[in-house]
């Protein structure tokens, strides 16, 4: 199965801003890229990369700077189904948790982000179109109901925690294991625990 | 199997202050745990709710002033194993999730939290003992690896997802179906979804 991985490292993880320059933002958004290319291949699939901009990797790259709705539209029309397309900010997902992820059977498998976003999904029906503007969780549950296929909400936190505030760089560190969680770790990033939810400070 | 929720109405959920009265952080605290209640109940278990007062609900109730950890491992111990704790924070978790959750079979099953707390767990073992304080999920998988037993990290957003600050509370609305979710739509609360992850917004 082709999993379709979507990136942008042009202005990535603008809410980052406050902990990570520009340049900082586009490594480790890089570094998250990497993990999931990884896990990916480790699930036994071959990723393909869709981006804004040429990304130096060793996958696919499909460089297309339209919306990333039109985007994936286009790539899951010319794709043989079913396909996956996986965020590239999930660097918590483990190759098990995809492979459990992508066994579902149904026609449409979506797993949700952190704020109703769409942060995977299987497509094994023709019919089906993304749109990832607003809460598109729940406007892809719909589309598929309104198409009359089966479909299955996933309960995975390792797909639901995408990396976008400072708050999510605690659980890179704490569950992590892969280059987006020593990059934070070789800047100096680390747990701080003091005051009600843990977050991260910055030591340098 | 015996279900232990452990809840604090006194002066919960304070990360809430700034758009909860006190009042109101303890009205909804109740509407979470009624939530977790009926849940546990419809998984096909009975709950036993530890608290720090008296509580006005259907459920055995053992009023235990004592800090959290010292008031679980007292309970778990006169408990006939296996049983289980689940937090009472955790209006998303539906019957089905629970019951995924108490059939895995190891020894020690953990569910962690945003930021690295424990919001649930099955003890199959005497010899586990827990310990809340700080980064309590690594604390509680590093407890088990060192007795030996068996351990499962389960991958499972709805048990992660504790509701302990205002961006929290978007993903009640959004996926919650419960008392806690009527009881924030009745009082105003919405889904502003203008500016980055969404928010959630107050109109009266």
């Amino acid at each position: 199965m082709q999993i379709v991985v979507p990136v942008d490292l042009l202005e990535p993880k603008t809410r980052l801003s406050d902990c990570l320059s520009r340049d900082e933002r586009r490594s480790f958004a890089k570094a998250m890229l990497d993990d999931v290319l990884v896990t990916v291949r480790a699930s036994g699939h071959e990723p393909l990369v869709v981006s804004t901009t040429p990304v130096d990797t060793s996958a696919t790259v499909t460089v297309d700077k339209r919306p990333l709705t039109d985007a994936i539209n286009e790539t899951l029309q010319e794709l043989t189904l079913p396909a996956a397309v996986v965020m590239a900010d999930l660097p918590l997902v483990t190759s098990s948790h995809l492979q459990t992820f992508f066994s579902h059977p149904e026609d449409v498998v979506l797993a949700p982000g952190l704020g109703g976003g769409t942060n995977a999904m299987v497509v094994r029906h023709s019919a089906f179109r993304v749109d990832y503007h607003g809460t598109s969780f729940r406007d892809h549950l719909t589309t598929a109901r309104d198409l009359g296929v089966t479909v299955r909400e996933a309960d995975s936190w390792r797909l639901m925690i995408d990396i976008d505030e400072p708050d999510d760089l605690v659980e890179v560190i704490l569950h992590g294991d892969g280059s987006a969680r020593t990059w934070l770790l070789d800047r100096g990033f680390s747990i701080d625990a003091e005051n009600g939810r843990v977050s991260v400070t910055r030591s340098r």
